[in-house]
C-alpha cells in the first residue's frame, strides 16, 4: 500500500487537511481535494484551483512605509471553480455529511498520478448506489483537469439528476492572525464572459490589477451504457451549469473535461485557444489519460524512488513527498515552486529560497532538466533583481526577491524579507550545483554566469573590508528568529562560494565563448579588474568562529546573548514566532531553523569536522525547528557526525510532516521545501551523497530501524543505482558511460551493469 | 521687535509654514494660523484646531503582521473650525488673493500672547477699507479660542456681509509619501449635533472609535457705534453660521468666542458645559482677555527669558522658541507634548521621548509646576506600559510606549519604535532630573519611585549578565540610522542611572513613608530582594569602550561597519532617510542624531573628559542631523568640549529652524524638541549648567558673536540670575533663601540680592 494513500476522515479539520494532501497539480494547474459534489452546511472548506504564477497584484499597507519598502505584491490568484458536480437522487441531494454512508474510501495513487473516491450511499428511502469518483491533473496536456463520475445503482431505482457548475464567482482565502497566510484581498478575479458554444461551456475571468486573463473551457460526456444523455445547459451571470436528468437504470459514467488558459503563457483569445485543446483531445477519454499518467510517472520513479526495507508507514511518506514534488514544480519561465506547490494558498503562491535549497536537489540528480527550468526561472527575473538592487542603494549587482511571482519583491516585513540576502547566494549555489552535475556548459554560458556574476557583484557592494577580512553587515540568515546582524556564518560562507565561483564561470565564458564574454563585456559591463575583486573578497571572506566553543558562531554577537530557555517555554508556547514579538525573539540565542548547520552541510569542505561537529552540538540545544525546514537539514548533519539515532528522528519528523499534519497548518497547503527534505535526508543524509568541484562522493549508512534501502542518482548522464544493507554498498552504473566516483574514502570506477560492492565499516 | 513675529509672504509654501508659525495654542487648544476669511482658489491650506490629546483610534495595517504588533492607533483629531469669518463688499468676497492689497502686515506677539493681520484693501470699484484680524487662545480660560475682526472704512460706501461659521464636517491632513506624517485616515469625526440656543451656536461632533465627542460653542458680539447688529443664524446639517448685512458708515467690531469641550475632561453634557463657560464670560470683553495674556506672559517671560547681547534675528528666535514651548504644553494628565506640539498634524500628534528629554529641562529650570504635570501623566500611563512589557514578553516591569497619546504603543514600526527601548529610562532621567532640581519629597514618594521601580524591573528582565558585566541585546538607541542592536552605549548608561536611582528612591519611601512603602509593597508585590538587584546591576552595567579611539562605540559592533562616505552623498538626499532603505543605513556608520554624545551631555560623569571629546569628534563626522533633536546636543558638547565656533553653529541651527524651515516641513507643525534644544543650548551649552546629586553648577562662556547674555533659573524654590559677558559672570539670588552653588570649579554661596561676580579664565 505504499504506492497509496488512503484516507476517509470527515471530521471538519482532517476535512481541511487533506484537500492539501489529495491535492492533484502538474506544475501548471493545482487543484484542491475538494468534494465535487458539495458540503453538509456546517462545514468548511477551503474549495481551490490554482495555475502557477498567475496571479493579481495587491497593496501593500503599512502603518509606517519607509523607503523602498515594497507597494504592492502579487498573490496566487483561486481560480475559477470546475470541481462541482451535484448528484440528486430522487430530488434528495448526496452528500457525506447527510445521507447514510455505508462505505467511503479515498486515494491517492502516487503511481498512477489520480484520486480516487468510492462510496456506497443509502438514500433516505433506503437504496443504495454506488459512487466512484476520480480525478486527475494532466501530466502530458498540461491545460487539463479532468473528473469522472460513474454511478451504479444497486438497488435504486428512480431518477437521477447531475448538476455540473464552472463557477466565475471565487475567492482567496483569507486569515487575519497568522502571518503565514494573507490577511486580506480575498476578490481578486471578476468574471469577464460565461457562454456555451459548439457542447463547450466556458468562464472566462480577469484579475483587477494585474491585468491578466484565465479562462475554463468545460465539455461533458455523459453516457448510460451506450446512449449519450444530452443535458440543459443554464448561462448564468458568473457561472455556468449543465444539468443531466435521468432515470437511473444501469451504470453511468459522467467525464467532465476542464481545459485552464492564462494570458501569460496563452494567446489572448483564450475561449478559442480552450476551444483548440479540446478538439486535440476529442479521441481521448479518461482511461487513456490514466495510461498516460503512469508512463509519465514509471519514468520518474525509475529514478526518483527510494526504497526503504523496514518501514511502512515511512515509505508511504517518503513517495507521498516526491510525488508532490513533481506535481509543484513549475516547468516554464513564469512559474517556480511555490512555498505550498499548487495545494493551497499559503505564503500567497509566493516562491522563496526553498526551491534552491530544498527542492532543486531532488530535481538535479533525478529530473535536471526540470532543475535548470527552475534556475532559468530566476534568470528570466534578473533584471527586476538589478532593479531592487539599486532601489536598495546598491550601484552594481542583483538583489533576488525574499519571495515573489513575476520577479518583484513582496515581502512586506524587511527584517525576515529582504534583508535575508542570502537567496541570491542561495542562487548562486544551485547554479553552481546543476552545472557541477551535469557539467552543462551551454547552460553556464547562457544563463549562469551572468547570474553568478550578478549576485557576486551584489557581495562585492554590500560587504566591505575591515581588518583585512570581507565583511557583510546587516543581513538576516535563514534563521528568522535573529534579523540583522552582522557576519551571518552562512550568508558569509555562501557569497564565498559565490564569489569564487563568478570568476570560475567567467573564465570559463573566457575560454569557451568569445561571442557571449563580449556580448556580456558590453551588455553588463564586466570590467577587467571585477573577477579579481571578486576572487579576493572569496579568499578573505570572514567566516567567524569562536575559540573557546570550537564552533564558527551564528554571527558577530549571537553568542554574548542570553540562551532561550527552552526547557520551560510551555508547549503551547511554540512555534514562537506566534507567541512572541520579534524584539523578543532577536534578544536571545534561540533559533527557529538550521543556520550555520545548513552553511556546514552545503559547504562542509570549508571547516573541520571538529567543527562542524561542535556547532551541531551546541545549535541544536536552542534550536525550536519552527520551520518545516529544519529538520531534514539536522537529520542530514546528525548522519554526518554519527548520530545514528538522532538522524533518523529528525529524518521521521520531516518524512510525515503533511501526512501527519505535525505542524498543524497542512490546511493551508503542503510545505514543499520539508518534502524536498525527506529526499535529501535519504540521498545526502544516510546516504552521505555530495556533489561538489571533484565529483560524486558518497558515504551510506544504514539506520537500525531498516534492513536495508536503495536509490537511484542521475548524475552526468549517467544512471547509477545505490543498494545499501547493514553489511555493504552495492554500486551499479545502470545506463550511461563509465565514471570515478568516490565511496567513503576511496575511489572507485563503475562500470555499465556490473555491481560494485563495498563494505561499510563502522 | 525680537517680542514681535512679523511676516507676510503670501506664495503657496510659505503660507503653510506660517500657519504653524503663527499658530495659538495654551497646552489644550491648539488653532494654526489660517485665515479666517479664506483663501483663492488655489491656494491649499492645512486648516487645523486640535484640543490636546483629543484622539481618535484607526487601525494599523501590516503587509507582515507579527506578535504584539500594536492593532490600533490613536491619533489627534482635527477639530471643530471655527476660524472662518467671510466678509463681502457690496458682494464682493474679501480675500488676499484676489482683490487689490494695499497692505499686508501679520504679527505674533510673544509678549502679549496674540496674533494680529492688519491689511488695507482696495474693492474693485476702488474703494478702501481696512481690516484687522486679532485672534488668541487664553491661557486664563483654557476652553476660549477667541478672534476679533475690525473693520474701518477708509473711503468704502456700501453694504457689507459677515458670514461667520461653525464646521463640524473637519477631516485631517494626510500625506501618502512621507512617513512622518499619517498616510490615511482622514475622517475621524462626524457631526453629532448642530444648533442654536440663546445666543450660543454649537456644534457638537463624535470620533468613530475612541467614543469621545467635543464641541464648539460660539458666541458672537458685532457693534457699530453703540449699536449692536442682529446676525441671522443658519442652521445646517454639519455646520452652523450666521450672517451680519450693514451698511458700512463707521468702524465696526465683530468679536468671536469659540469655547471647546470634550468629553475626556469635562462631563459629557458639553453642551450644557459649553454654556456654562459662556456665562462665566459675559462679562470679559476681548481687550480684557489680552491683559490677561500679558500677565501670564510676564510671569512666564520673568524667569524664561534669555536676554542676548548681538543678534537680534536669534533673540526672536529663541523667544519664538520658548514662547511656542509654553503653548504646546498639556496642563493635565490626559495630555503631554505633542512632537509638533499643537500646531500641525505632524506624527499625528504623538507624545514621544522628546518631551522627557528635550522639553521638560526648560519647564524644570523656569516653571517646574508644568514639568512635574508631564511627569504625572507618565505615571497616569504606567499601567498600560505595565501590559505592554508583559505583551512584550517581559515579566516584570514597564515599557512605556515609544509614540501614544493614551498610552498604548502606537508604533507601526519597531525597529524605530518600541525597540527604543531607552524612553524608559528617558522617563526615569526627567523624574530624577525633577526630584533634584525641586527636591519634592512628596513627588518622588507619591509618583516617582513607582516609575523608578516599574522603569528598573524593566531592565533586570531585558538584560542579563555575561562576563561578569549586565549587558542589553536588541534595543534600539536614539539614533534611527542603526536599529535593533546590542550594548547601545545610550542605552546601557541611561539604564543604569534608571536602575541606581530605583534603588535610591525606594530607601526615600523607606525613610520617609512606611504607609506608602508598605502600600507599594503590597501593590506592585517589591520584593526585598529587588532593590540590591538593581543597584547590582546599574554597578555593574557594561558601557562599551574602544581602546584604539578612545572612545565609546555606539554599540557592540558599530565601529566594524563601514564609513558612510558622507562627503560624495548629493544635498538631495537628505534626510538620508527619505533616500534610502533603511537596511541600507544600518549597514554604516552613519547617524541621524546625537545618540552617545547626548548619552555623554546627560550623564557626563560617566566618562572622563578624554573620552567625552574624543567621541564628539568621532561622532560629529558621521552625524547627518537628519533629526531636529540633534544640533541643539552637538553644539551643547562642542560648548562643553572647548569647540566655541561649532557651539554656535549648531545652536544657530536649532535657534531658528522652524522660522527659517531649515528642515523644509514646518508645514507640518514647529519641531518642538528642536525649540526646548535652543534653551538647552545656551543653559546646559553656553552656561554649562548641570542638575545633580551635587547640586546646581555653572560652567558660562561667551559665544565670540555675542556683546554678553542672561538668563534665570528657578532652582530649589530660588530664582537666580546669570549675567555673562566678555570677561566675568555674575550670578544673583533674586529670590529665595541662601545658596551654595558651583561656578567652574569652585564653590559660591548665593546670598538673596547680592550680585557674585567671577572672572572668566580662558
Amino acid at each position: 500500500m505504499t504506492w497509496t494513500i488512503s484516507r476517509n476522515e470527515l471530521s471538519q479539520q482532517e476535512l481541511l487537511n487533506l484537500e492539501s494532501l489529495f491535492s492533484l497539480a502538474n506544475g501548471y494547474i493545482g487543484v484542491r481535494g475538494n468534494f465535487e459534489e458539495g458540503y453538509g452546511s456546517e462545514m468548511n472548506s477551503i474549495r481551490g484551483t490554482y495555475l502557477n504564477a498567475f496571479h493579481d497584484i495587491t497593496e501593500i499597507n503599512y502603518g509606517e512605509k519607509l523607503y523602498a519598502f515594497p507597494e504592492t505584491q502579487q498573490k496566487l490568484v483561486n481560480n475559477i471553480d470546475a470541481q462541482t458536480i451535484e448528484i440528486y437522487f430522487e430530488g434528495e441531494r448526496f452528500s457525506l455529511f447527510e445521507g447514510e454512508v455505508i462505505s467511503f474510501e479515498r486515494f491517492l495513487y502516487l503511481d498512477k498520478g489520480y484520486t480516487e473516491r468510492v462510496i456506497t450511499y443509502k438514500t433516505k428511502k433506503g437504496q443504495q448506489v454506488k459512487l466512484r469518483f476520480r480525478r486527475l491533473v494532466s501530466f502530458h496536456i498540461r491545460e487539463l483537469f479532468a473528473i469522472e463520475l460513474l454511478i451504479e445503482p444497486v438497488d435504486f431505482t428512480g431518477t437521477v439528476k447531475i448538476v455540473s457548475k464552472v463557477d466565475g464567482d471565487v475567492s482567496n482565502y483569507v486569515s487575519r492572525n497568522d502571518p503565514r497566510v494573507s490577511a486580506g484581498h480575498a476578490k481578486l478575479l471578476s468574471v469577464g464572459n460565461v457562454g456555451y458554444d459548439e457542447n463547450m461551456m466556458f468562464v472566462v475571468d480577469k484579475t483587477g490589477t494585474s491585468n491578466l486573463e484565465t479562462a475554463c473551457a468545460t465539455k461533458h460526456q455523459l453516457s448510460i451504457g451506450s446512449n449519450k444523455v444530452v443535458g440543459e445547459v443554464d448561462v448564468k451571470e458568473k457561472s455556468i451549469d449543465v444539468t443531466y436528468s435521468f432515470e437511473l437504470t444501469e451504470s453511468i459514467t459522467l467525464t467532465k473535461y476542464n481545459v485552464y488558459t492564462d494570458t501569460l503563457r496563452h494567446e489572448n483569445d483564450l475561449i478559442k485557444k480552450g476551444k483548440a485543446i479540446h478538439e486535440s483531445l476529442a479521441t481521448i477519454d479518461f482511461n487513456t489519460l490514466i495510461d498516460e499518467q503512469k508512463q509519465y510517472l514509471d519514468e520518474y520513479w525509475q529514478v526518483a524512488d527510494i526504497k526503504i526495507g523496514g518501514e511502512e508507514k515511512l515509505q508511504e511518506g517518503i513517495r507521498f513527498n516526491l510525488y508532490h514534488l513533481l506535481q509543484s514544480a513549475g516547468r516554464d519561465k513564469y512559474s517556480n515552486i511555490a512555498a505550498k506547490g499548487l495545494s493551497g494558498e499559503g505564503y500567497e503562491g509566493h516562491f522563496f529560497w526553498d526551491t534552491e535549497i530544498y527542492m532543486i536537489p531532488v530535481f538535479l540528480l533525478t529530473k535536471p532538466d526540470l532543475a535548470k527550468s527552475l534556475i532559468v526561472y530566476r534568470y528570466s527575473i534578473l533584471d527586476g533583481a538589478k532593479e531592487r538592487a539599486k532601489e536598495m542603494g546598491h550601484k552594481k549587482g542583483a538583489l533576488f526577491p525574499w519571495r515573489t511571482i513575476s520577479g518583484s519583491e513582496c515581502s512586506a516585513y524587511f527584517p525576515a524579507g529582504t534583508a535575508q540576502y542570502h537567496i541570491s547566494a542561495d542562487i548562486a549555489y544551485s547554479t553552481i550545483q546543476y552545472y557541477l552535475a551535469t557539467k552543462d556548459e551551454q547552460f553556464m554560458i547562457e544563463y549562469g554566469a551572468e547570474l553568478l556574476i550578478e549576485t557576486a557583484r551584489l557581495w562585492i557592494d554590500t560587504g566591505h573590508y575591515y581588518h583585512d577580512t570581507f565583511r557583510i553587515d546587516d543581513v538576516t540568515g535563514p534563521d528568522e528568529y535573529t534579523c540583522l546582524v552582522n557576519n551571518n556564518y552562512y550568508t558569509n560562507v555562501m557569497a564565498k562560494h559565490n564569489l569564487k565561483w563568478a570568476e570560475i564561470a567567467w573564465n570559463l565564458v573566457k575560454e569557451k565563448d568569445k561571442a557571449v564574454l563580449e556580448e556580456l563585456k558590453e551588455r553588463i559591463n564586466v570590467l577587467d579588474t571585477e573577477p579579481d575583486q571578486w576572487k579576493q573578497a572569496a579568499e578573505k571572506m570572514y567566516l567567524p568562529f569562536d575559540t573557546d566553543l570550537g564552533i564558527n558562531p551564528q554571527d558577530d554577537t549571537f553568542l554574548q546573548k542570553d540562551v532561550w530557555d527552552l526547557k520551560n517555554t510551555p508547549k503551547d508556547k511554540f512555534p514562537l514566532l506566534l507567541h512572541f514579538h520579534p524584539l523578543t525573539l532577536y534578544r536571545y540565542q534561540v533559533c527557529k531553523q538550521a543556520d550555520t548547520v545548513l552553511g556546514h552541510f552545503l559547504l562542509e569542505d570549508e571547516q573541520s569536522y571538529d567543527t562542524i561537529k561542535n556547532s551541531y552540538d551546541y545549535y541544536e540545544k536552542i534550536t525550536t525547528h519552527d520551520s518545516s525546514l529544519s529538520s531534514a537539514i539536522f537529520s542530514i548533519m546528525a548522519a554526518k557526525v554519527g548520530y545514528k539515532e538522532k538522524a533518523y528522528d529528525y529524518f521521521m519528523e520531516s518524512a510525515r510532516l503533511d501526512l501527519d499534519n505535525t505542524h498543524g497548518n497542512t490546511k493551508d497547503g503542503l510545505h514543499m521545501a520539508n518534502m524536498g527534505g525527506t529526499w535529501m535526508s535519504i540521498i545526502h543524509g544516510f546516504g552521505g551523497v555530495r556533489i561538489k568541484e571533484t565529483g560524486l562522493s558518497l558515504s551510506p549508512s544504514l539506520p537500525a530501524q531498516w534492513s536495508h534501502y536503495e536509490f537511484t542518482l542521475f548524475y552526468l548522464q549517467r544512471r547509477i543505482s545505490v543498494k545499501v544493507n547493514k553489511e555493504d554498498v552495492t554500486l551499479t552504473l545502470l545506463e550511461g558511460q563509465d565514471l570515478k566516483v568516490k565511496l567513503f574514502n576511496d575511489e572507485l570506477l563503475l562500470n555499465k551493469g556490473k555491481d560494485k560492492t563495498v563494505k561499510i565499516s563502522n
